[in-house]
């Protein structure tokens, strides 16, 4: 159900990319899989996403879904670093767990001139059942 | 990724519950697929369900989405006539067909004590894209 | 804090443009009050807007928010009726009165050339509280 | 508009409490002025909230949302750490300066037993058009 068409950028370049605009997060976020409209993200959870209580933060889940549909969308357009999030929803629905990596597995359902739309489910490694769904609208820059 | 357990209705007792609690809509949604988490469902557009310009409403649009996740609900907790809608999101991506039905794809990522949240897509049969993503929760009253 | 600048439209034009663009619901949706970047539009609750339960139905809602941000976007750029909406996101908070109006206040929080943003709250006429709160995005088509 | 009733914790309770619970961002997020369902919340933006471009993340803004909404929560029915964020949702409107505070207006619209429902208006410091918006739903433990 996700868009198709040509890879502009391999996980390999998109990782270096991310890395290059992101360097305060180098590492942190990683394409695990990448086939075109579709991501598999993993975000390697740290002390500092954490939240007292023994979870993975609102805001590092945020992160992730946004940086997973941004990689959907430069795989495509190819490294367009200022493509700009307009709108974002997220449903947070089950504790993360504090000692696992986040899993992201998004998928990009509108990819037109000026707005690209994505959605993503979040997972604790090794849980079966999401913790978070989010769905992210961004705008493309004219080339 | 969808919920998983013992349906507690059949797709031909939702469809008739369905009609006697929303009878103004008599014949409008139907459900054409159902399986535990997962539904399909379709809108047979009508001309009330148009918009000048030849496409479908959005609130058309809104209420298809809204009654698949509302069945996707009452087909794993029973006939709770009285669960409510408390939180909507949906994203706009195309512009549905005006001679065709809609169909809605949905499953349902949580059915918790209190709240159950579902995601849709919605396509116009026979278009490959589809024209809308929704996201809906759902207040569960108590048994 | 909405966005100021100089009506396009004013309030007896816009209502005139709404019955012709969408002449299946003339009359129902009616501007009371409008200034720059802010609107006040009363749904005449009529028994096709109920559902059982003795309250007014989400795609009612839906309409009356989504009305009102569309008529703030027109009242700043004059009447284009191709704007669509693009996201909407929408909060149920409270059961509406079945034998009230329902009241939309709405504000535009931002208009650009391609994106416009506002947001509404809705009130059963006579309700202190509100019932639902809306955000929605529209698109602007190029002049 | 907003909730009223009477306040359960003051401006400087509600500090204490924040840099209690989340000790590794002491100082960053103020309450500057609180009232019965109004509060004005500063985020202190320094390098980390920075993104490359010259602007303050998604993320920071998510969380300075996310906390007032919290901080709006807690100061009617007390110092539930507990409370959850169930949904968010978010337009980001304009680029956010990097060289000034952000300011969060958020107002609770409903305070329920089990769902509290905020929004916000986020600004940059001296800025007079908002940045983003948002809206966040928690769920409130049981006493």
């Amino acid at each position: 159900m996700a868009i198709k068409g040509d890879l502009a950028m391999s996980a390999p370049e998109l990782n270096a990319f991310l890395d290059s605009v992101f360097p305060q997060v180098r590492g942190e976020f990683l394409i695990e899989d990448l086939a075109p409209g579709e991501v598999t993200m993993r975000l390697a959870v740290r002390e500092r996403h954490l939240r007292p209580g023994g979870t993975v933060s609102g805001p590092a889940m945020f992160s992730l879904a946004d940086v997973a549909v941004y990689a959907l969308v430069l795989s495509m357009v190819g490294p367009k670093a200022l493509a700009v999030t307009t709108n974002a929803s997220l449903d947070f629905m089950r504790k993360p767990a504090a000692d696992a990596d986040l899993i992201a597995t998004g998928r990009l359902l509108k990819l037109g001139k000026l707005l690209a739309v994505g959605d993503v489910l979040l997972h604790s490694e090794g849980m079966a059942d999401p913790v978070a769904r989010a769905s992210m609208t961004y705008a493309i820059p004219p080339s």
